[in-house]
C-alpha cells in the first residue's frame, strides 16, 4: 500500500529547501489533464499526493479507466501554494503509472485478439521503490500482477535444479513454503517442461523459448494430464504477443510492462473551472 | 545522496517477509551483465545495495561508461544468501538508470553533430523517489541535469507573467530568491524572448516552439545583446535533436531522458569466475 | 526482512536520550544463554541488532535449534559500552521469537503424533511490527508460515459469499488475483465445504468446527474428488490439536501461535569465555 | 508517544503491495468486540490505525476499561476499504495490549488482596517496537510503568558492584546521572540490601529472592530507617504474587506482565448497527 | 519543505513513552507569545506541529513579521492533551527560528544603513536537521539564503585551485555542473579576485579579508568590467557589518546567523481568550 | 542515542541530489581543528558521520574535554569523497555542540566558585532534533541534563495546583507516575516552596525568583526538614549564576545553555599530516 512516508519524500526530492515561486496567496483550482490517449493509472497515488498537502480532490477517474485527449484524470481545489507545490509529483506519478497501464493495455488486447483466456502479466521487473504503484498500474488495466514479492511464490531456478535434480528441488521448496505459496520452475527446453508439471509445479515458467518451443512445451505438459499452468516469459513484446498467445501457453509475462513503458503524457492545469 | 534508507526500502518491497529459495550455504561470486550495447548508470546505486548486504564489489565500471553485449558493470563476492538477494534489485536500478545514460548518450551525441557546445538537459519530470540517481545517470551520460529540485533556479511561469507583468515578475523573484539562484523565465513566442532576456533573466525558455521559431527567438534574444541562455523544451525526441541544435538555442531540455527511456537489458550472473 | 531501521527503532525505544551507566571502557564478551529447554529463533534478528552496534558474533545457533538450560543460542565479543547497550532488545526480541518457536514445536509435535504429513500454521494474528520476524521463528520450528500478508492469498470470507453467491465470489476473486495467488474459502459447515472445492477453492478454512464437524467437512471435500486443501482454525491450541489432527484435514491454524506464546526465558551474561 | 509511521509501519506489512479483496465500494460500519472478559488496552493505538486511514471512530472505550464478552471496545465508520484494510492490525494491537492489561489487573488484584499499597510493575522486557503500547496498557491496568528507557532510571549492577564496590558505585552513577534521575541498586541477598539502603539507594531491587529472603531483606532495609523503597523481582507469576505482596516489599515487577500475557480474545465486526 | 516525519521525530524525542500530566480532559486554547521585541520565524513550523497532533491554528503572524513583548506568534484552540503535547516542541522551534530572523534583521538593518542594495548571507553552517526551517528564517526577515544544499552552487576552494590552476578549475566544473548552477569562487586576495572575475566567476568569494582587503578587491573585480559579483565572509558579525557594506561588496554572509543566534524570548500560555 | 537515520537526514539535506565539486579521486587525511578555545562536545555524532560514511576516524578526543586554539578534536582518513562529503556537516554537529558544552562549563564553574556541589542544569528548550546530543553535550561538560523527556520526571505545573490544589496534585501525580520517577511542583513563592515540600516533593521548582526570594524559599524548604530539593529557574545567565549559587539552592537551571550557546569555532582542513 502506498503510505504517507512515500509521499513525504516525493514531495521533498522536488521542493528542496526554500522554493519561492510556490508562495501564492489564496485558492486554486486544477485539473490533470490527458494530452494524449491511454488508459490512467496513478490515479491513487496523485490523490494521496493531494490529499497529503490538504488539497481536496473533487473529481476522478478510477485507475484503469480509458483517456482520451483533454480528458481530466483528477479535479482539485485548495490553496494554491499547496495545489503547486504537488504538481509535478502528481504528475509524474500519474504519468508513469499511466504508460504501465497504457502498454499493459496494448499487450492484452493484442493477446486476447487469439485467446480469450490468457493472461499478461508483469515481472519483478520493476523501478525500485515504485513495485506497488507499478503493479497496481498493471492490474488496473487488466494485467496480472504476477509474484508481489519474493516471498509470494517459489520460483525453481536452474541453478536449484542443478544442484539438487529437478524433483527434488520441488519437493524441498514445497515443504519449505507455505500452502498458502504456489510453485513455479523455470525450464529450458519442453522435456524438462513436462518433467516439471510431472513432479508437481503449479507453474512451468517456459523460459526465453521461440513460440514454436513454446507450443511444443505446452503440449508436452498437456499430455501429462497435468494441472499445471504454463507461463511464457523473455523478451516478448507487444508486438510478438500474438505469436505467444497462439501457442496455448496460460500466461505470457513481459519485464518491458514496467521497465520499459513510455510515460504516458499528462499535464497539469491550474485554473479555469477546476 | 543516495542513502541506507532508500537502499533499505528497495530490498523490503522485493523480498517480503519469509523467502524460501534464497537460503543458500557458503559463498559466491557474481556478476551484472550488459545484453545489449549502451551506456552504464545506476553502477553506485548498486553498489550500494550490495554493500547493505554486506557484499563486497571487487569491480566495477564507472558511471557512464561505455558497456557491449557480455561486458560486467560489476563484480562481487560474498555470502550466497546475500548475494541473492540483492539480485534483482541490483538489476532494476542499473538497468533504469542505464536506460536513462544511453538516452542521454543518443541525445547528446545527435545534438554535438550539429553544434559542440549545445547541452541537452533533463527536467524534472522524474520518477517520484529516484530523482537522484536518473539526474546522476544524465549527467553520467554527458547530458546536463537541470534543476535539482524546486529550490535550485527559478522558474518564472506564464501564470506570474499574467499577474504581475514580464519585468515586475523577473524582479519579484530576482529579490526573493538567493543571489546563489538563477531566474528562468518562460516564454511562448520570440517577442517575449526578447522582452524577457532585456528584463534580465538569466535563461530564456522557449517552450514548445518549433525549430523555426525557436531560430527566431534566439536571434531576438542575441538581437539585445543580452547574456541570457536560451532553452528549448517542449516535446523534443532523440530524432528532432539535430533540428533544435541548429536553431543556435544554449539548451535543449526533454522530459523523456528520464520519464520514457526504456531500461537497458542487464541480467545478473551468479557463480563461474565472477 | 529485518532492516537496519527496524533495529535501530528498538534500540532507541530501548536506550532513551542519555544513560549513564553503559559507559564502559575497553571489550567485553557475551553470551545469549538458555535459562529452559525450547526452540531457539530471533537469532538472526539477535544477530542484527548486534552488528548494528558493530559487535562481533562469534558464534550462534541457527534458528530452529533445540536448546537446553545453559546453552548459548550466540556468542560475542566487542566494545563493552555496545554490548551492554544491545543486550535488553536482543534478549527481548530472541526470547519473544524463541517461545512462538517453542509453542510451534509442540503444536507440531502433537500434530504429527497422528498424522505425519499434517501442516501446523500461524496465521496474520502476529504482533504488530513482527510479522517476519514472528512468520520466520514459525518456519524455523517446523510450522507453515500461512499468509504472510493481505496480498499473498485471497481469503473468502463470507460477507463476500453473501453478496455474490460462493461460486460467483470464488470466481471473481480468481479473477481479479494473480495466477501466482491462491484462493482460500471460509466456510462454516460441511455443506458449504463440499461447495466452495467444487467452485475451485484452492484451499477450504473450515472456521470455528468441532473435530466432529471438521472430519465431516473433510470427507465433504474429499468426496468431491477435489484436489482442495482443507484447513481447521478457530480456538484450537496445542492440547487440541490431536483432534484435529485426527480429522484428516491438510492444514491445523492456530493464532495463539504468535499472539500468546509465552516468551522462552533466555538472559544475557557479559564476561568470562564469551 | 504513538506516531503515524508506526501506525504505517504495521499496516504495510499486513496488507503488501496489491490486495484484491478489500476493494469494496460504499461505506460500513464497524465494531472491535471482545470475546471474553479483561481488561481493555490498546485503544488508544487502535484509534489511531482507524484515523490514518480516516475511519471515523464514533465511540470508544478508555484503555484501561474492564470488557464482558460482546462488550465493544471501539465502534466505527468510514469507507469500508478502509475499514477492511484496518481491522487486523487494529485486532492485533489492541488483543496483544489488552492481554498486557487484564494481566495486569490479574497481579494488581492478587497483590491489593494482602497490602492495599503494594505496585505491581513492569519491567523493560517487552516487546520489541511496543515499548510505549505495553507500558501505557500496563498503566491503563493499574500497574507501575517502572522504567521507560535505560535513561530513566539508574540501575547499579552486579558487575558495578563487583568493580567499584557499592558506596562508590552508587555516588559514581549519583554524580552522572541527572537530580530528575532515581538511582536503585540490584542485590542478591538481605545484606547487601541493607548496605545499598544505607549508601543512598532510592530503590533497592531484591532480586532472585524467594519471599522469606525478601522479607528478611526488607526488613533489614526498614531497619537503617533509611528511605530505600523495596523492589521484588526474578520469577515472579501472578499465583506467587501475593507470598511476595506479604513480605513488606514496596514494588513487585514483573516480566511477564509484557513479556508472556496471551493476546485477550478480541473480533472486529463490521456492518450491522456499527 | 517541512514534514510529518520532521514534527513526529520532534514530538517523539520531547514526550517519550509515557507522560502522565498532559491527560487532561476537555478542550483548551493557548497561544504562542513573544517576551521581547523581534522577528517572528518558524510559525509555519508551529503551525505543522499543531496540524499534527490535530489542534487548529486560530490565528498566526507571517513568518518575518515583527514582535513586540505581549504579541501572540500564534493561537490555538484544541483539545486540551493535545495543545500540551505539542507546545514545548512549538516553542523550542519559533524561538530558535525567531532568534535567527531577529539577528537577520539586525544584520540587514545594519548593511542598509550604508547600502541600499547589499545583500546579507547564511551559509552552510546551520544546525543539523533545521537547514530548511533556518533558511526560511534567514529569508523571512530579508536576509539571502545562500547555497541551500552543495548541489545548489559551484564552490570552488582553494584546494581546487591548487591542484588544477584557477582558470582550469571554474571551467572544470563550469562542464560539470548544470547550466542552472551558479559557480562561486574562494579567493583570499584582491588580485586572485580578479582573475577568478576575469575566468568567469559568477560570483567571487571574498574569504577572510579585513574591510580594507574586501573593499580593495571589489575595485579590482569592477576593473575587469565584470558582471561578477563579489561575497565577504568570515567572522563578519553584526557589529562589523556596516563595515564591510561600506566596501561595496555584492553579499555579505554570516555564519553567526544560523549556528550562534540566541533564541527569542517567547512563551506558551494555555487558557484565558486563547 | 544517535542512530544511522539521524546522520543520514543531516548528510541528504546538505548534499543534495548532484554535487560535483566533491568528486575527487584517492586517500585523504583531514581534522577537525579548534579555532578558539572552549569544551569540546559532539565528537560521538561527528565520529557516527565519518562512519557512516566508512572513513576512519584514526584519532579523537572525548567529548568534555578542554580544547585550544589548533588542538584537532578528531583525525580521519578515506576516500577524499566521503571526506569533503562530511566536512560541512561535522563542523556543524561538533560546533554546535561544542557551544553548548563550553557555555555550560562556564556555568558550571561560575557556580562552583560559590559552591562546590550544586548542580547546573540544562532544560526541555532544546533545539528540535537535537535533544539527545545537546543533553550529552551539558552533561560532557559537568553539566546536569535535567529531564531527558516528558516521561523522565513529572512537573506539576501552576495550573495543575489551581485546578487540584497543591496536595492533591503532587498525590494524583505521584499515584500515576511510576515508583521510578520523580515529582517536581512549580512554586512562585517561599510559601508555596514549603507547602509543596511538605506535601513530598521531590524537588521544588523556584520559577523565575530573585535570588533573594530563591533564599528565602530555600530556607523555608530546609526549615520543614524536607529531603525535597530546590532549583532555581527562570532567566539565569552565566552571569547571574554567582548570585543564585549563593543561595542554597540545590540545582541552577538554564534554558540558555542550550537554546542560545554560541557555536564555538571550528574548521575542518583536508590534507597535510592528518
Amino acid at each position: 500500500m502506498l503510505t504517507d512516508s512515500d509521499v513525504e519524500r516525493w514531495l521533498r526530492e522536488d521542493v528542496g529547501h526554500h522554493d519561492v515561486t510556490n508562495d501564492v496567496p489564496g485558492e486554486t483550482t486544477g485539473r490533470l489533464v490527458a494530452k494524449e490517449s491511454g488508459v490512467a493509472a496513478g490515479v491513487d497515488a496523485a490523490t494521496a499526493v493531494f490529499e497529503y498537502l490538504e488539497v481536496d480532490v473533487t473529481e476522478r477517474v478510477a485507475d484503469g479507466a480509458g483517456v482520451a485527449p483533454g480528458d481530466a484524470l483528477l479535479r482539485v481545489r485548495g490553496p494554491a501554494t499547496a495545489v503547486l507545490r504537488g504538481e509535478r509529483v502528481v504528475v509524474n506519478v500519474a504519468a508513469h503509472a499511466s504508460g504501465v497501464a497504457t502498454r499493459t493495455d496494448a499487450a492484452v488486447a493484442a493477446a486476447r485478439e487469439v485467446d480469450d483466456n490468457i493472461r499478461v502479466a508483469a515481472t519483478r521487473k520493476t523501478t525500485p521503490g515504485l513495485r506497488g504503484v507499478e503493479k497496481r498500474a498493471v492490474a488496473a488495466a487488466g494485467g496480472d500482477t504476477h509474484r508481489l514479492d519474493l516471498s509470494h511464490m517459489v520460483m525453481v531456478k536452474d541453478n536449484h535444479v542443478a544442484e539438487l535434480g529437478l524433483t527434488e528441488a520441488i519437493e524441498r521448496f514445497r515443504e519449505r513454503a507455505s500452502f498458502a505459496t504456489n510453485v513455479e520452475v523455470e525450464v529450458e527446453g519442453p522435456d524438462a517442461a513436462a518433467r516439471a508439471a510431472a513432479a508437481g509445479a503449479d507453474v512451468v515458467l517456459l523460459d526465453n523459448m521461440t513460440p514454436a518451443e513454446t507450443a511444443a512445451a505446452v503440449d508436452r505438459v498437456r499430455g501429462r494430464d497435468a494441472d499445471a499452468l504454463t507461463e511464457a516469459s523473455g523478451g516478448i513484446t507487444v508486438e510478438t504477443v500474438p505469436d505467444y498467445a497462439a501457442t496455448g501457453v496460460g500466461v505470457i509475462s513481459m519485464g518491458g510492462l514496467t521497465h520499459s513503458a513510455p510515460a504516458l503524457d499528462l499535464s497539469f492545469r491550474t485554473g479555469g473551472d477546476g
